[in-house]
């Protein structure tokens, strides 16, 4: 909006001219007025017992313990994801009350009330033993958000009967997260049992053509059960941001 | 199936309450029963006014109207999908009340009614007008699918101004499908913005360096704002069975 | 071997310098000897009833019938893969008895009996419509080879019921032929059922992220089932030749 | 389930020849009753003294000889893959019996008889000394699934004549496996020597524009001979499973 | 900005408690009020006799005439870029005073003037004949942005000299633009002769390893010649927009 | 030219045959004379307190101290670049008042007076805090050069709003060096907003599909902002090269 | 060198201050002054009977055939590369005495005699029908440069006899080029069966995993046999080129 | 050839019922008889003074150290390659005589005169310093070949000049090497400035694009010189080799 045309609404109100009601209306429609009410409202749905998450990959034990320690003061939750076994060794004794995952490489304070989210646990379904440190990351990350997860384990497409055994769990889950390596094909047949909501996660778990995950991530683009959605390889934090936000607009109109 | 539930047939058997044929029908359907039960309440859940998609891409004119003809004889609705004009032309003369989105490339038959799914529409948004044709389709197949759509088009970053415009839509939504070329950005400031479900569909418009879709496809799957979840290049078809996965599971739990 | 010294050789046997034996010996370890003896019995048993083949795709009409001409004077059977209709309707007329199977792209001369391989037939199996050229030259492939096919047709993993349903054919085959394009997950399900030899031919359908039947060939190689092969994309017919590899040994043994 | 057996059992139910009990039970096999008798009998031809694998790679040295102690109490025997020479000096101490296998990377407990499959021995030709561990993590898991194997190693094609010199066993094999790395040739000369089941493994070895066995792995997917076909990269394990396969398959048919 | 915050300083104005200026003030850091002054600024400087830009690619004959119609009533310049000779042939009888650039294959209304930019002429840089469309694309558009273009055509690095001949050019230059297909090594000889700024664009010309331009591409962002930057593959028109943001810079503040 | 010529018309110099002025005149259309010129004044405008520069990255400490007190010596101003922590502890001690910048992993000796180029400072942007070190490497490079930079960190797209703010700063730019991994929206959205000229630096930071930096490099040359350069990945010096290109270009003609 | 030092020595020379040898010397050190001189004789070498080459892809048939004409008016040899048989029969009529030989696409014209190079034939091997073209390229390339060609067609690894017949003609030969296309295993045959130097064309033939000749490519340039040199893909020109280097480069020296 | 038939010769030999000349010519078509002859005089070329070679790389030293022992006790010469400075450590202690070039990290042993190989020395042209050790590499074999070297080190392109004073050189080479990384664009100017036959070598040297070679060595084999072939990445061992057949092939005629 034009400077002068935003003097000239301000001396209509001191006149007068224009009442309040006008002018908040017109600066209303100022570029991104209404963004800021929208967002605040959106943080603050956000903010409600959600942790802060700190990335441990390319952070140093000291620098780790240090923002940690300063959201811990706040009350917050926290989360750190990426965390290797050596580096939790370092950080955990300086943060009272933090808890590490050694298979989720996370590690968790919690020290706020999480507000649970959704109707039924999302069915977290993950090929082999190789894809669990994702799965758990997947896992500890939706804990923090208040959703609850059923983990349907080791349940790889070459024994199909093992997954077949789970397909009610499937078919009552709010939504559906599927991890797997190698050539992924377990988000296809999944995708094909249930109705729910499927965010696949390509591992980079495997060898010979696994491509450090490529192969499962475009297999899983390609999938032949319709609708399923992807997010990138190992990214079992991101997998559980999207269920999230499923549950979270569920719950946001109840 | 339930062995409860199994055991009672038996005894039934037993008993003469349930005659040979009955308990043999009963377990005819077998060994899906359970599995069976669910994939059945998924299906009819399905089968509501879901049209039957027919891919036109690598069909005759003459296939795609025989297809197209069998599925109206039984009252269903239709969709085409990847129909081009040329067959366009062929085929719509031969299916009374089919009409063609010349943009979306879609036919559709709209002989049963669509019982609506979602709360609040879902945001389709769109960079460029080369997007268009994808998020065209993506919209087409919500709409047989009970889906509604609040079109959010031409928002493409280079002039963040016109997306910001459109944020409470954005926030307000059911889910919102991002439809994007090029550097496929706008999936991320979309993320940024909105805490619903995004569903991130990269087109295979744009040159330079775009390796048709190819580096949209990357940049979503690599997007900054959390829980963007992606499906392939053009496949507005797929993002729309995604955000109706999630319309959906929010509906069956009302 | 010098020819002096083959000279020299012959010499002493004449003279009787070298018995026979010494010489047959000296001549044995003449590089490549033996495989003379192994090439041309290996090529007896390939030229039983195995038809001469003639990749149709870069050659004219001209060129294709010219070939097929000839050899068709001869007496032998004659295969030609990939010719499209245009071709064919131009070379068909020119040689007598020839027949074109339009799916398969494929013409065939059979006027010499073609002796059966194998002891059960060879499971084809397909995983959608757009697959079935492919399966198809397979087929007539393996027609040609003196192989017998069971066709097992659009059993996508997305609707996994109508794979397993089939289950005890797959078990039973002396083979499997596995044909699916887009995430090509098929393979791994199929290899996890059988304990058949599988043969995995990816194709180049799809659409989203396929990328031309990458996506299916790199996740087919990293199958979770274990020791399943694979051949080039869309190659039909390098999955019958390796298939009549495997029935051909079987046979050579009996 | 054969539908005969059901009506007959039902009958027995009531006829009182059939307990209850007896009747769940048999059920209780359902719902993959049918499949089930496949599987069954697949998995108990796979269980005749079929090691258990673990896959070493990825796992720690106490994870490994946790898992190989429980099995070594079952009498069967047990196979490690990818077990690196430090863990191998870990896990060894702890399973009485076990043997390590350095060049091949393998530790093998034998304590259950291993029935020998098929009639020749599988020609297990290498092209380079690089190509050795690939070799002979296969050879080892042949020999505990009962496959005999002839060694034809350091054949490369620069120098032809060391191959042709083994012509003769490459065509009386029951299967061939062709392990090779650089540009892979090995594979179509092998290829065109022998009409005897071929599986090509590509390595990693080579150095150039080889990529990490990519280029094997591209060029043997590509063979000029007809009906190779071809595993990942360095899985000399998965290609002793398809030419088990193939053994297998015949055996089963004797 | 919180909308009580707004209300109560609005009210503070009218009641005199806050003056015209410091509301102005206080308003002008709502976010983005200053972006609207500064983006406002940007763009007139951006509208004076800049052209629109029509993108003739996938856009039909009629689309293209139908926009720039549109745009030539109002009296603006247009530009047209990849417009090719069967659709200009259409749309330029219906634009007066529309003029075809076959070779830079681009269509320019030139009504209004347009303001030059720049001290000295942008030395447009080629390799090959093959180059020369995006060179004149570039050409074109840097001519209706107001950027003199000094062409130096035909110098590819296999015949150095010519190149060198023209050394005392791209010294003088405000800008240089390197258009070369192939290997793209012109960038780095010429990136080591000139201070100037240099933009390479690769293009999709050669043929044996230069995949489309990518080859051309990675080698100009691998330039030894420090500070080389690069546009997409063919990209005239970017490589003519990064030149003129370079020219308009230091028109703004001469 | 050929020396016999040279010979010939040095002795019609002399005898008066030709004069002065026409053997200038044939002297210079000698290949490369008039280069001569124009490189070293090139060389003379670079060489005015400007750094040399070693890249530590694959030498040893010793190298690089070597180097540099060789360089120190001559009393020019020296910047290391890729200089790890450990190398750093070994180097410094032996260069008197070398200095070491951590997070840019820069060494610098600063003995010669460097004097500042451009009339703004060049607006520094990065998107993550992993994206630092890159952008630390072009601000330490830029200061060797003598270009002002205003960093503006933190800014990624995910929260538009905390870019949004520093608008008026890329607006008044001379110009704008945007640094950025994962998905590098940030490159568009910047070039929407401000008319400067803007060098795009795409960092391997990231995960999922960021697959070391190529999906940022890709984004950002298909960026859908006009006229945004790119350079390499995590090539911070050379982004502060083009920038110096474009103010050392201003200042030539000032 | 500074124009004032030029005219000072010259002033020099004339005075008598500076004998003819010393400027001489002076000049010679000029940059690139011996240049020239060893550019001159490199090309005068080069020009005898050497033909001009016009790359006949992405040029009409008018401009093919205008820039024909004129060379062909300045009595020298023609050699149009890529040029497909439709544009031949525009541009043959117009050039007097021009042929075409439609497998290889070249045209040529004839009218200066070719000195002949090198002293035995270059070999000119080649796999399987589909790169003749290729093949016939080269040939066509090298009969204009003045090296004699011995085909060895048609000798395709997968039946290694055919190849192991012309050995000798391998060894004899000056150089051997070697076209092929699916896997190229031909190039590493080859290399190992002689030590005259080989250059390698990979070929776009081929399907299931050739990728347009990138396969071949790769295994040309990772080939187990040491010193075999590879051209770009199809690029049969090239490949004469290098080997016409090797027989000049001999015919220099006798 | 049949041991029977062959027997059956030797016999009517023996007899006198078939002539010497009738026997030797049918055992001329012996398969490979004439091979044999020429291969045995190939590899006695290739034996004069030839080092045996072994690769350091994937080898232990216990390995390295034994394979040299053996060849050593000989009298053969040998070269070791890829040879790190901590094996090299280990292994010349243990083989009196040989000698560690610790730049090209190679070891040799030199007990056999080593016959010289060319007319001129072969230009060995490098662009950085990052590219010596593979140039080093390369200049090692070929000394160990019997080539002389000139080296031209430190000619990058971005300071042309410095290439352009070894004109001369490169001119009168009997072949070029060319060994560059980044780019690779030192290829195209060399083969521009020379007829002598290039051989390129891409290096792994670079960062921002540079891919590890990948860059290089797609710029090198589609570089508008003509005809310059191309090894693969760090492969001087294998330049070495390709000049070496050159001048090889030149000494064989002389």
């Amino acid at each position: 909006m034009d400077p002068a045309k935003i003097r000239d609404l301000l001396e209509r109100v001191r006149s007068g001219d224009a009442s309040i009601d006008e002018a908040q209306d017109a600066l209303k429609h100022l570029p991104f007025a209404d963004l800021g009410y929208a967002m605040v409202d959106h943080h603050r749905a956000l903010r409600q017992g959600v942790p802060e998450v700190i990335l441990g990959e390319g952070k140093t034990s000291e620098q780790i313990a240090g923002i940690a320690q300063e959201l811990a003061r706040t009350g917050q939750n926290v989360l750190v994801t990426r965390l290797d076994e050596a580096k939790a060794k370092d950080v955990l004794p300086q943060i009272r009350g933090m808890r590490y995952a050694a298979l989720a490489r996370t590690a968790t304070l919690e020290q706020a009330p999480i507000p649970p989210l959704g109707s039924a646990p999302v069915a977290l379904v993950s090929a082999g033993t190789s894809d669990l440190p994702v799965a758990e990351e997947c896992a500890e990350t939706m804990r923090m958000l208040g959703v609850a997860a059923e983990r349907v384990y080791d349940v790889g497409v070459a024994g199909i009967h093992r997954l077949l055994a789970h397909t009610e769990t499937l078919v009552a889950a709010d939504a559906v997260v599927v991890v797997a390596g190698m050539e992924g094909a377990l988000a296809s047949v999944v995708g094909g049992l249930t109705a729910a909501p499927v965010v696949a996660v390509p591992t980079s778990a495997g060898y010979g053509a696994a491509f450090g995950g490529v192969t499962a991530l475009l297999a899983m683009l390609s999938s032949c059960a319709q609708g399923v959605a992807v997010v990138g390889i190992d990214n079992g934090f991101g997998a559980a941001c999207a269920v999230t936000r499923v549950c979270n607009q569920r719950a946001g109109r109840a």
